[in-house]
């Protein structure tokens, strides 16, 4: 059979080259990685992910896992992860994902596999209505048609070149292409008589669209700016006067850390620095850093002391309550949030200007602009108030020769049984190496870090799924991150049960995960519901689940750790195991009572 | 603190009255399970549900197991399933199940609570756009407004009624109800000193509305019954005519099977009947019944010489491509389908009608129309293919005392170690107890049922998740089925693998779980992409995952088999597991070479 003698029939020669058409531009357009799940109706798009050189592949079972790793895979290379899967509830598997990218804003490409028209509507099997399947969570939704002979390659690059780039600006997010094919599926000859894609009759009118065409070219990447006066008047209002910065969690381009603490140096004012700002993990010049206010602003008496002018926010709104009710207790204050374009994160309503664009170019223009620091005294309440807190959090770690060997029954501040959060945080961090990915988990996770992290010149990157805060998909995205390089996953128990299919992902990558296991969700231990008979059974749910078997079903190495002593060991075993390129898990069994006593304890101390 | 006083200040009040009339109507309105995600946001929801006493509560940590489970029950009882989460991504994950619920049509609740207008697109943590979140896939879409002081508890009531009554006519399938909520979500009280919900001043004007309504007389079920003349007209076109009636899948009623048969009989023609038509295993007249023809159909000069006039279908569209082949090789006949109302099933766009309306009705109104069957030789043609495939598939269970030693590396036909589905699935139902529920996975295990299963007067009852026909939420939907009794679940080594979370809701739960592990995903073996060099890694994508872990890590017992004998012997562990009301996973270790070369062999001896 020649091949070339019937491209306008041979359906399946037509789906390759569309195929391959759309994949190649994707990769001249810069995608690097594509999370495939396998399936039938997206064979044609799956064989050129599969034969693109420059596209690293990973193959995911679960689509929901496949979309979460390819999550974590973006927000750690900054990149836009294409995801392939089949027709039907196929790609629903990936909304959680979706929408998490959407709020987070990470770039994704969603290319899910359809039947065609005809085909729809008429009970045929794993059909489904694709379209807009995404609702109101893409940045942009392309319903395609099956492939035909003769289609405009012209059209097809350009589409692949134009949904990445509105995956990326002006907020990065997800981009739906839905895909129909015809069957059949794959040309009718022997794989082995196929041409190669480079020997495909280009289809009309290819030929002069591809060569003036370039992807780089032709979707450059944008910035936007703020108003001139704008950032004028900000500068004014902040000159001179007293200010905090507070920066939240969000994707950071590199300088952005010494940029904001320039300004904070021109304005003499501290830096909140919440734990996925990036700032309290860097080598950086840290006089104007705070990274123990969760602590220090339970003091009232200190927060009537040193009330502020201003307030400036950058990034996601804070994480913890505490934060978010001194920012409340600020209305006095004038609230400027730096945004990006179409973002309003002012959940309190309490901002007095909004300033929308890029976040680097606003701090570096008002870094210009500013003209006067506040009164050196300012700076010096918080640096008191800092060290202070920094000195009880320096007694948590400590152990305490006196109590060193009582038993785990009495567990005594300091001793190798007292073993909760505030203890088995700073011990991780102080342990890992530099250069470290920290994925850190929903719900009380986040918070923990957020109290007991401290800081330091030794640089780790903060990463969480804090654009929707759900607990689902956490291990497939500590996977993705860990696909480019040594990561930390630091998980509650029902989060990592969550997703425990995410699990397989792991497998021969160098991904640590510490399981806090509480017996369940710790966090509804601090909420209204914590007073109710219905609470084990409705809201603290242990999952009860055997972690080492967990562990064993995906070959990964398993330690558990319930003291001081026990978890030291256990993190050297599972360091070890990182350095071979393996992942571990390590159960760190934590006893919620005394848990949920030594966090009271530890507010009560600030008070 | 007096509550009484002061309940148009105390949301939290307002919020648990809200929450306890809402779930008080969907009580009265037949709702008799919930599914609950444990969440903060949900809380007043989930208060009410687990203090509603005629609603049974399961708790499931993973929102789409919860919702697949749910998916499951609502199959097994026919009666709409309640489900419940928090905020967030939360209900994404519901997505692929309320999907396939909106296919398979099976009737779901969906509850997602929510966060107040205020907080909607400022950066709010677990904030969501969660309007239309199921986009198209709903059969109806309510989007409430957060509790307040004096809410209509009659509107609330009504809703409630219609909200079940939507999710059950015309066609089931799920209604998305979105219920914000405004902190504090919990009365400020010690939960001891609430109020019960029978001493809440009822809000006005709520009285005079619950003394007339009763959720029965509001909505009370409906019918659609199809045009007379449409009746008549299909009755003179089968009568005295060489016909078949072809039964797919499909949530029947209990009448509806005799009633098919009883139209069989009148016009004396033969009804094909797949696996999830509920008729192969039941205590019926056979004389009628076709359960082989996905083999018999197989031999052209059988169906050469068995051209039917006309062809009738009810339920789904046939699993089978053999089936399907044949449908649309009766170009020439007239092709009836009957379909509930809205539904098309006609995907090869052969059907000369199709009759709208309840299949029940429209069956028992042509039996009563027709007036002649075909001549006895028709049938009698059909009775002897069925007999001779009868035969052929005899040989496949029976032992051959010839082969019977011949060790693992021969596997001859016949021996101990000849173990691949065509003969699992016969002993496997053999050996089942009358009553069981059987739950089918979704690719090969439904079309080896189909092949496979024969039938018999056993009554067993088949599900399966036909509608979208994913892999995924298969275990949880089938943990959803055996909370109504013993059930097997029948599913492949990845299927099985997709849904590991649901695997934790078997516990406690009597399901026998027969893994089929030919290490991969077995159906692509006969699809194009299994000439690809790249088959194993993108399509086949072997789940390599210890189920003796998998099911460790939930307590739940196993088995392994790779022989006859082995799983006979498996088989009768697993089911004194069910009669202790535990669950079980048996891992069916089946070589995929010998699978695919004796299917293969099968298919070639019936042409």
């Amino acid at each position: 059979m020649s091949l070339s003698a019937t491209p306008a029939t041979d359906h399946g020669l037509v789906n390759l080259h569309f195929a391959q058409t759309l994949v190649d531009a994707l990769a001249a357009a810069g995608v690097r990685d594509a999370v495939i799940s396998p399936g039938s109706r997206s064979t044609p798009l799956a064989l050129a992910f599969l034969r693109q050189p420059a596209i690293n592949c990973t193959v995911a079972i679960d689509e929901r896992c496949a979309a979460f790793f390819a999550l974590g895979r973006a927000k750690a290379s900054g990149r836009p992860v294409a995801l392939l899967c089949t027709s039907g509830s196929a790609p629903a598997n990936w909304y959680p994902a979706v929408i998490e990218a959407a709020q987070g804003g990470t770039p994704l490409l969603l290319l899910s596999a359809d039947r065609p028209a005809e085909l729809h509507g008429w009970g045929a099997n794993q059909t489904i209505d694709q379209l807009r399947l995404f609702g109101s969570h893409v940045r942009a939704s392309h319903a395609l048609e099956a492939p035909q002979a003769g289609f405009a390659s012209g059209w097809l690059q350009r589409l692949a070149a134009r949904a990445v780039a509105e995956s990326l600006a002006p907020q990065p997010g997800p981009v739906h292409l839905n895909l129909p094919f015809r069957e059949p599926l794959l040309p009718a000859a022997d794989p082995r008589e196929w041409p190669q894609a480079a020997e495909l009759p280009l289809p009309s009118p290819a030929a002069a669209f591809s060569e003036a065409f370039s992807a780089d070219t032709y979707a450059p990447g944008w910035t936007c700016l703020p108003d001139p006066a704008a950032i004028a008047a900000t500068a004014a209002s902040l000159s001179g006067r007293r200010g905090v910065i507070v920066c939240g969690g969000g994707a950071f381009p590199p300088a952005f850390a010494e940029a904001l603490l320039a300004l904070a140096a021109a304005l003499d004012c501290p830096l909140f620095a919440e734990p996925l700002s990036g700032l309290r993990f860097a080598a950086l010049e840290r006089s104007q850093l705070c990274v123990r206010q969760e602590s220090f602003l339970r003091d009232s008496s200190f927060v009537a002391s040193a009330r502020p002018d201003w307030v400036m926010r950058c990034g996601d709104f804070p994480v913890t309550r505490q934060l978010q009710q001194w920012l409340s207790g600020c209305a006095a204050a004038e609230q400027i949030v730096i945004a990006p374009p179409g973002r309003w994160n002012d959940p309190q309503h309490v901002a007095t200007r909004v300033l929308h664009g890029d976040a680097l170019h606003i701090i570096a223009a008002l870094t210009q602009a500013v003209n006067a620091p506040a009164a050196a005294a300012w700076r010096q309440s918080f640096v008191r108030a800092e060290a202070a807190a920094e000195a009880l959090a320096a007694k948590l770690a400590a152990p305490d020769s006196a109590a060193a060997l009582t038993d785990e029954a009495d567990r005594l501040p300091g001793s190798d049984a007292d073993f909760w959060e505030g203890v088995l945080i700073p011990a991780l961090l102080a342990r890992l190496p530099a250069g470290f990915r920290v994925f850190c988990g929903a719900s009380m996770a986040i918070r923990d870090l957020d109290s007991f992290s401290g800081g330091g010149s030794k640089p780790l990157a903060f990463f969480a799924n804090r654009g929707a805060s759900g607990i689902d998909g956490n291990m497939s995205t500590a996977a993705g991150i860990a696909a480019a390089g040594p990561t930390l996953a630091l998980v509650g128990d029902l989060t990592c049960t969550h997703d425990i299919g995410g699990l397989a992902l792991a497998r021969g990558r160098p991904l640590l995960v510490v399981v806090i296991n509480n017996g369940g969700g710790g966090i509804f231990e601090y909420l209204p519901a914590a007073a109710l008979p219905e609470f084990a059974r409705g809201w603290l749910t242990p999952a009860d689940a055997d972690f080492a078997h967990m562990a064993a079903t995906w070959g990964i190495g398993y330690q558990r750790a319930a003291t001081r002593s026990a978890f030291a060991a256990a993190l050297e075993l599972g360091l070890a195991a990182i350095e071979r390129g393996d992942p571990c898990l390590i159960e760190a069994v934590i006893d919620r009572e005394h848990s949920v006593a030594r966090h009271r304890a530890w507010w009560e101390q600030h008070q």
